[in-house]
């Protein structure tokens, strides 16, 4: 099998942990490793290092570079982002030839997944039914009316080539208002598109050409030069030049090749804020649930989340619910449950001409 | 004139901000100015600088003598704090016998005062009051049910030495409760207790020859070697076995000597915690009831104190009624209604083996 991690994304729904030159998948917010870390790791069993393709962006190709360390996945530098459809095109094409009809996992690189055994078994599971020609979405099915996510609707129907419960998609659905939310979970008919699939680099390359014509032609004219001299000087004018679309819209709602959804039970979040983080992490919280660094003191506090990347002693007196990002430039006192809006400061900092701090 | 300003005093109630090393005198919380510096300032009507006597503990001679500067203040060290008895006998001591009959201030260094003149005022008819022999307190008349102060009560009956406002005190009364504070409210003679008061050096060491002989017997070592190479080692020697005791208790209680009140309006306070801080620089919060440091960033932030001695920026998002302080190695986060506990974070700390940052 191969992979493409994506990690070209640049967020700043973490700040000031999260900054633009340290995005979230570069940041230690699950566990002891970076969440890019956790992401390669989880690819282990079901391949070795050196079918993984990791895409980055320039500005992040260093820190990239220490985290994978003496592994030997390949990493491919964007020099700007160009959405995921030119991503997952400059992955495929650098595929060997004789092996595109390998299954591929294409995955972000900056979410959290509970139980990594149940997950592999889902991408095996998917990996199989891919090899009947179809691209294979995993869809979580949802336990709350989340209105933060994009769904999957899928048909209804027997499943297909012998997984009982996968299902043909029908369309992808944008995120809903609260009502919508809330009627989707009885449907079992609507699944949280967590933007993880399995096809395969022949598959995908041709997807490319048939849907995205113009994406195919600048991909075409970077392949020429793949192993030569001139490969860095190519990707520096070509890639800029090309489509910025997803590969949802891009390829998934116009291809007529199959399309199938299994859905997949593996503790998954795409940690969109602070509150996501929290709720996540609840159950290593301290008996008045507060999630706290090292040598914290606490009086009357509760249901907090302190994050530090200081050494920086922290102390809470009669506070609820609030997130503390403590770094050595920036501090972030918030209500917990507000914790979405932390973009909006960014933006007011920007203004204020901070932009050296976002 | 002379004065006595005292500022041996150690507290942890504005803690981080405040340390063992750095009491709350040596803090720029009110101004760009310590309170330590405000003090002197508030005496530069009165006397000339060589006239005060600033009492302070060994741990803070360096610092004084920084925030002296050139001023021609005299700095008194205390190996140990021996309480308000001790060291103004020691400061009483250094009067030139032929000045002790003088005016003589003594004052906290620690307390905020919002207008200067009326202070001045005040301590001015105090100082007339006092050449006739008496202790003449500054009283404050209460503008709330405080149960955080000492009162003092006066004696109906009408002015003294011509002073229409003066009354004679009938005793101190501790910390009231609630109930009984708000019943002081509408007495008339019951004024807050805020430590500052008129006598000369001749009267105050008759006084603790009185009241106090074994503190006298001390002072009487010590006065021997004032001016001489030994003073240094006889203050090591003597101080720590001084009696430790307040001038209220040790004096104002037991003397027969006449002591007089005066009430002073002139917007005191003794910043006992962070929320009186707040309270007492509330004019100067922004539209939305902050005040913060310079740069900081915030959204739909209500009525927060944040106070920085780093150059970090700090951003504050949905939270209402907090206080922050940043520091190099600690930072607080605090409910500001519940900040006298400020100084239970620091007995935990204590307990935690982190005296290091108390």
């Amino acid at each position: 099998m191969f992979a493409i991690i994506m990690a070209g994304g640049s967020g700043t729904r973490f700040w000031p942990a999260s900054r633009e030159h340290l995005p979230k998948q570069f940041l230690r917010i699950t566990s002891g490793r970076t969440l890019f870390e956790e992401t390669l790791d989880r690819m282990r069993p079901l391949m070795p290092d050196q079918n993984i393709y990791v895409v980055v962006n320039r500005a992040h190709e260093e820190i990239t570079h220490r985290l994978v360390g003496r592994r030997q996945a390949r990493i491919l530098v964007e020099p700007v982002g160009r959405n995921t459809a030119a991503c997952i095109g400059l992955a495929a094409l650098h595929v060997p030839e004789n092996q595109r009809d390998e299954p591929m996992v294409v995955l972000p690189s900056d979410h959290f997944i509970a139980d990594t055994d149940q997950f592999v078994r889902s991408l095996s599971v998917a990996a199989d039914l891919s090899r009947t020609g179809a691209i294979v979405l995993l869809g979580i099915p949802p336990t709350r009316p989340e209105t933060g996510y994009g769904y999957i609707e899928v048909e209804t129907g027997p499943g297909y080539a012998g997984v009982d419960t996968s299902r043909r998609m029908k369309q992808f659905v944008e995120k809903p208002d609260p009502e919508t939310a809330l009627s989707y979970l009885s449907t079992g008919r609507h699944l949280w598109n967590a933007g993880i699939f399995i096809s395969n680099a022949r598959t995908l390359l041709i997807e490319i050409e048939r849907c995205m014509p113009a994406l195919h032609d600048g991909l075409r004219e970077l392949a020429k030069s793949i192993g030569q001299e001139s490969y860095a000087a190519a990707v520096a004018e070509i890639y800029s030049g090309l489509e910025s679309i997803s590969i949802d819209y891009g390829i998934m709602e116009k291809t007529c090749a199959p399309i199938y959804v299994l859905p997949g039970n593996f503790g998954w979040s795409d940690i969109g804020s602070w509150q996501a983080l929290y709720d996540l992490r609840r159950d290593q919280a301290d008996t008045r649930g507060n999630l706290l660094p090292e040598g914290a003191v606490t009086l009357h506090a509760e249901g907090n989340l302190v994050f530090s990347d200081t050494r920086r002693l922290v102390a809470l007196l009669g506070v609820q619910r609030l997130v503390i990002v403590d770094t050595p430039d920036a501090l972030l006192v918030a209500d917990l449950n507000r914790s979405q809006d932390v973009k909006k400061l960014t933006e007011i900092l920007k203004e204020k001409g901070r932009r050296d701090i976002c």
